[in-house]
């Protein structure tokens, strides 16, 4: 099942800068070789249901091995039937063609 | 991984009255045999995250068959190592012991 | 404006327990005399929209000064003008009559 | 009190697109001058609270008076005191230096 889904995950590791654990979480949604972009509450990653989640659980598991002890995620989550759209296709259509 | 989710389907049906695929997704995750508890924003689940992330697959699944064109969901994800906490020490720790 | 509303907030204390800090915002909720309902992730509340907004604002400023250097909330927010539906209403559509 | 934000309205239109309703949620956000950046599944925006939360509340209001019976949105907030960061930084954060 092909989703789109805005992931955002949220360590609680005993310091305010959160930095490294976000980019290790950014970084194993960009390794699924998926279409993602990051922006400053998230990332959008488009593809494979079960791609995603599995990299999603890999997140978690990977944390709270390098030693952080809570994480809350909040995640969107959108698929449709009634055609195919993207990342990009999304932009488009509230940003109008040609806008990025 | 054990985890707490909390997960809210909003279906885009072409009709403002979504009822009947909410209960559905409801149902879903209570046929998981995990704990659940629904609110009036979502439904709180606890247990292991494949089975979790498997039902709120079969959940868009199902009712894309049903005939929803488009689905919209949120999902809140917390995993711990520093304790075992499930849905009933989440409540009991904000409104204390014997609150419910 | 009536809106139910579910907030879920995430104090990043640098500790991994947040119990007191997410003890004061449910209070803060409470305080507004609206109609609340904890769950395992977060707060149902129902009411105007204004009230439920500066009580938001409170929270943060509160957990602030009391030493919190940073929250991550997470807001789901519906409003219909096709029927007027409460907590109850919603629980009850998705459960049945007298449920609970 | 200043945070980022990050906003997906969902109206329920009855009908499956509604990227008229996101266009016009998204172009009330560009109104209140502040940064904003639109990613697939929302909007960043960066500013005042009480300006973010009157734009929100208009959005709502419009949709409504535009015929849309019901609108389910989700927010992610987050503020804090230990360093002033915008959503630039936050990019900057994961991706490193002069990435965008």
């Amino acid at each position: 099942m092909k989703v789109i889904a805005d992931i955002c995950v949220v360590p609680l590791t005993g310091k305010t800068s959160v930095r490294a654990e976000v980019k290790r979480a950014h970084q194993i949604l960009v390794d699924t070789g998926l279409t993602v972009h990051l922006h400053a509450y998230g990332t959008n990653i488009e593809g494979d249901y079960d791609v995603i989640f599995a990299a999603l659980k890999k997140i978690h598991e990977e944390l709270h091995r390098a030693g952080v002890p809570r994480i809350s995620t909040n995640i969107r989550l959108g698929s449709r039937t009634d055609k195919d759209q993207g990342i990009a296709d999304k932009l488009e259509a509230v940003l109008g063609k040609g806008s990025r």
